[in-house]
């Protein structure tokens, strides 16, 4: 357990492009800022810019709604496009209604429009960009990971984070979509606390709570600065990638 | 938006009981620890100590279980006298399987039995005791933020946390359930981005984002930090209680 944790924005980040090379980008920002990685580091990097680097942009031009992204359009009054892949980046449709479409995404993250973001997307080619969560975020952040190994010597724990909406509670927060190099979950099942009870409270989204905690520093969309570092989160937890973090369907007590 | 923010567990409070000066201990173990409050810091309390030196523990073996308790607790496989207490703390239950009850606790939370514990609650005197959530969060965190103002000259930002199951992720995150002198929720609606879109993400939970950050330093239960002084987490928002994360009923979409 740590006792003290430290968030710092990491300025410098320039705009992103597909096939940009994002831990190059990260380490000269680092470096620019005077921070020199160090072993137990973490970085959270925002969605968006991974997703940028993938190349995860589609021109809505291109897109043929379904019947099926017609109708949920109607009923969400969204543009049909975006309804489509959204849809196609989708396994299940949770809820529909006017102005919210929440859905399972093919990885299993329960989120308004499968993560399709419009906001932010500069358009001034004409093109109606949307972009799209990258293909597996737990990959991406072993490849930044692995990335900034390389450059810098050391390999920092990475989170891939985006903003989430919770059913009961207003505001968004931000989770971990990927993670390597750290315990996303920390499961205790199994132990017991000072008096010999079994602990009820066994499984800790460890993730999710760097990444809630370095939306803090981050900020939002284009004001927003897309990388953190965090000091001080080691966890001697085993390591286990985001994915564990996504509750089976089978154990989804709301569907 | 802060630039750095950092968490540092605040070692030194010792075990609460009913009617205990909760501002005057954790000011002397901030003393202790060399910690000066300063305007802008915030502290995040666990509910768990708020409840005790409110003195909400209950004796189990004072509760009568009514016939509906009975019926969840058989479902539950939970003591029915919990259960008749997490009846008395909700209005209504939202599932009950076996080891799941979850409800909407009398002020809005969606929780897995009313936020109700009897883990690392000491029973060496053959008491059976449970611990309820404070009456009012909202308002001890402003009792304890002016308390603090009172002992120190300082009014730090005030939540108090407790930690949460979400329906589709593994693991509990830390949320605030109080809070006082800081902006709970920050509300943007309205507002723009660089190209003149609406913004997509409009709310912030930001007392939830500083509670789950927190979560990182406090650890869990019978080993952990039941405080932890935010420093940085500056933001100029209205100030707004933590009711106002409560999503309202008539805005639940999964009812």
């Amino acid at each position: 357990m740590a006792q003290a944790l430290s968030f710092t924005a990491v300025a410098g980040i320039p705009a992103v492009a597909p096939g940009d090379d994002l831990p190059a980008l990260i380490a000269a920002a680092l470096a620019q800022s005077g921070s020199t990685l160090t072993e137990g580091d973490a970085l959270v990097v925002a969605q968006k810019i991974v997703s940028k680097s993938e190349g995860r942009f589609i021109d809505l031009r291109t897109v043929t709604p379904s019947a099926r992204a017609l109708e949920l359009a109607a009923i969400t009054r969204k543009d049909a496009r975006l309804v489509e892949l959204v849809l196609s980046e989708s396994n299940e449709v949770l809820r529909a209604v006017p102005h919210v479409l929440i859905v399972r995404h093919r990885l299993g993250y329960v989120m308004a429009n499968a993560g399709i973001d419009r906001s932010n997307v500069d358009s001034r080619d004409g093109a109606e960009r949307a972009l799209l969560l990258p293909v597996d975020p737990d990959t991406s952040a072993a490849r930044l990971r692995a990335g900034l190994r390389t450059l810098t010597g050391v390999a920092p724990g990475v989170i891939v984070s985006d903003s989430f909406g919770r059913p009961w509670r207003n505001g968004v927060i931000n989770i971990a979509l990927g993670a390597a190099g750290l315990p996303a979950l920390i499961d205790r099942r199994g132990e017991t606390d000072l008096y010999g009870r079994r602990l009820e409270v066994t499984q800790v989204a460890w993730a999710d709570g760097l990444a809630a905690g370095a939306a803090l520093v981050m900020g939002e969309g284009a004001e927003g600065t897309p990388v953190a570092l965090v000091r001080g989160a080691r966890h001697d937890a085993p390591e286990v990638n985001a994915q564990a973090l996504v509750r089976p369907i089978a154990e989804d007590l709301f569907r």
